[in-house]
């Protein structure tokens, strides 16, 4: 157990924010539910934006910017849309403060506001009352975008990452003529987002269609990838939902096509956020501090001088230096602790605490030997290698431990996935063992809120993977084609 | 005269409008003063960011987030600050809608907030706030950040661009142990503006200090670099500001130096926005549309096939594929336009809109010969050139581009830049020539007011560059060490 750190086993809840805080990645605000993302925590941001914008931009997608105030009457044009969003709308009613005769500072109430303002919780309002503008003919088809943004949710119950007021997302929206289209948009995405998960976060997710009840408001149909975090609680990494032609008739966008016909727009949307911050945490981490995959490590590879005066640390930098140019012409990314503030033990288990993948400590018998040391943070390996040689060797360590990461991952979530046939192993499967059930459900809304209250757990998602397979449902014992996938979630 | 578009001898104020709108940069939202930066215009921002972002990386400056919404007590700590943005603030005052009965959506009055929140339209104060955490000793000194953001102002009188209630910006805010250290940071960062806005922008700039009377709200020194428009009129198009210990003392940050002693920490902050973008536009484009430096041109090169058949046009592509990986290798951005819907005409003339800096066209006797057309958007020279070795030509041409759009524009301000002596002839030049004028100034508060009174010029900044020479006041007769730069200004 490291310093300051709860381990997993004793208090999970704590261990997680202890990660969040002591490894520097974001913190409180003043501000109730908002977080302040601190250097090190937005870099990893930064890196998994880098490689999101790279791959919607391979898809054919382009970045545009919307108005952050959305006028209410347009909230309020798609009826589910304003329902699901309304309990957590922040509001702006004035636009000017004033200084009072005894020098406070008020709110100017001449300065009311006609129409009040939403901080936008999700934009799909003030995009479609743009796309109107923008959509008359079939030409002007299909409009592919994305929008990297603040939005404000105002949560009663906020957790660093998981769940804040304000959190930093990319939203996407596309607009096309025919319904298939915007449903292979729909799918598509959610392609994206598992090959993202899986291949940088080195997380394993489930692809699926949610149940009914748990829609995003406004859609015919949400897809998910959903992830399992250490404690078997289930996480959904990221939703991508066909919007039908709900937002087209609420904002009256219609186009003219080839034939000659007006016809409403089909609509897609799709977004991940800063929450997948937390889930990398929760999917890697442990009771020593947080544990990156390489793609996403802001800091790939440390190194550490162990000197005792500034003459050795110059040999020691002459003898580093040709050795960082090389890593960093590999593309990795390198830094060279030479503070004399703190002493090596620190430093060693500060980069342990921020999960930096890979250590080297280089000492003056090292440099008579040429040698170093490289310790592991996903195995906490530590051994002397020959200095020759060793940017290829951390090259091809770096994909070792993005897969043993990854490995890692799936091989706790398959030791956690279960099937029940019965309700009662089903009860109990949650109650004692946590983690991923599949289970037969027949299909309706009754049967799942029943599950949800008497358990806690709810349906993840209707796995696309889950096989035909005839059975009954395990409270009703109405027939079910397929299992669906159960879990408590964050 | 382009399509549309209002020249700018006619309207300058059309012509920059037309050309916001034409060429698909942004357009104003159903939400009042702010502004939808459609994918075209967000790709040059994006450009922009991506630049700045790496010389302020280089600078050793990291990227973190905080809060969009300031508690107004934070806000109203600092009290020049709060004077100055106090009449433009966007205030949050609830958390919650409600349905009513009738069915309307309405603002709940049981989520009021306690205390009102304020849309960020700077950060000093949640920044500062934050920093009194992180800030104890000497050893967390310097912080050098900088935040990505979006800014709300609520401007009576807003301009693409220009000025809009809802902006995109960088803000750096940095806390330094020493006053020369946080003036050193303050005078980096205009520089690495000034490098900016005159290597990759193609914008001739003027760095000085700004007049007492418009520094930023809440700083003891303001530095500025100024650019000339093809009006004649100046635009601010970056800020550094050295803060003192203004919001340390505000939000009594102290830190203990090496020497034992508690100290108020000195700050800097410094910022660019989107309205870059604007000031872009009107240092270089012209009555056809826009005119884009390479280095910020989301397409740098268009190549247009002139095709009947689509048996052509298979041809063409042959031809051009090669040629096309050969640019991209070279870090080149082309677009092939094979759009069968438009004539190659249209395609012309959207390019130009476009400011794309090179267009190629290619058709059937071009095959035949090895030729290809070269059209260069700045000159409008048209040449037709061997295809082979088309890839180097270009790539100097992107120098010769750049080079060229910038030697322009600072033709363009010396032609412009005046100097007066007196009063009359000031008015003189003001009123009849526009442009920049050096002249002599009392260095007082209220002959710059009468100025401004006057002759709607205001001081731009006191330039460093200009050299110390004994004159007087043209106003009031009294000494002056040195001329200070006048315009009007946007």
């Amino acid at each position: 157990m490291a310093k300051g750190i709860a381990t997993r086993k004793e208090n999970y809840s704590q261990w997680y924010n202890d990660i969040v805080i002591k490894a520097d990645l974001a913190e409180n605000s003043g501000v109730r539910g908002s977080m302040v993302i601190k250097p090190y925590g937005f870099a990893i941001w930064e890196k998994m934006k880098a490689q999101l914008d790279i791959m919607f931009k391979e898809t054919g997608h382009e970045n545009a910017y919307f108005p952050l105030l959305i006028p209410k009457s347009y909230f309020a044009k798609e009826a589910s849309h304003v329902d699901g969003f309304a309990k957590e709308c922040a509001v702006v009613t004035h636009y000017r403060l004033k200084t009072t005769e005894d020098g406070n500072i008020e709110v100017d109430q001449n300065a009311k506001l006609e129409e009040e303002l939403i901080i936008r919780p999700t934009s799909e309002t003030i995009i479609w009352s743009t796309y109107k503008k923008w959509i008359h003919s079939y030409r002007d088809l299909p409009i592919l975008i994305n929008q990297w943004a603040n939005v404000m949710r105002w949560e009663m119950r906020t957790r660093l990452f998981l769940r804040t007021a304000e959190f930093l997302w990319q939203e996407g929206h596309t607009a096309h003529a025919k319904s298939s289209e915007a449903i292979a948009e729909t799918n598509q995405m959610l392609e994206v987002y598992a090959e993202f998960a899986e291949k940088w976060m080195a997380m394993p997710v489930i692809k699926g269609s949610k149940s009914e009840s748990e829609r995003f408001a406004g859609a015919l149909d949400t897809l998910s990838i959903e992830a399992m975090m250490q404690d078997g609680k289930a996480l959904q990494a990221g939703t991508s939902h066909f919007l039908g032609q709900n937002f087209a008739k609420a904002f009256d966008v219609k186009y003219t096509s080839k034939e000659g016909k007006e016809e409403f727009v089909w609509a897609s949307s799709w977004g991940v956020s800063t929450r997948l911050i937390g889930a990398l945490i929760m999917a890697h981490s442990d009771d020593k501090g947080l544990v990156l995959p390489p793609k996403l490590a802001p800091i790939q590879v440390v190194i550490v001088p162990i000197f005792r005066s500034e003459e050795d640390l110059v040999k020691i930098s002459e003898k580093i230096d040709p050795i960082i140019k090389n890593l960093r012409k590999l593309g990795i990314s390198v830094k060279f602790d030479n503070r004399d503030t703190y002493r090596p033990g620190h430093k060693f288990a500060e980069y342990e605490l921020k999960g930096v993948p890979v250590r080297l400590a280089i000492g003056m018998r090292d440099l008579e030997n040429g040698t170093i040391e490289l310790a592991r943070r996903d195995t906490f390996e530590k051994k002397t290698y020959e200095l020759k040689g060793i940017e290829e060797l951390i090259e091809n360590l770096m994909v070792e431990i993005q897969d043993n990461i990854f490995n890692k991952a799936l091989k706790f979530r398959e030791e956690n996935t279960h099937t029940a046939d019965t309700y009662e192993e089903f009860k109990n499967i949650i109650k004692n063992k946590s983690g991923f059930v599949y289970a037969h459900w027949d299909g309706t809304i009754e049967t799942e809120e029943k599950i949800q209250e008497e358990t806690k757990a709810t349906i993840r998602n209707i796995p696309f993977d889950s096989p035909e397979e005839e059975g009954v449902c395990m409270v009703t014992g109405k027939p079910s084609k397929r299992r669906v996938l159960f879990a408590k979630s964050y």
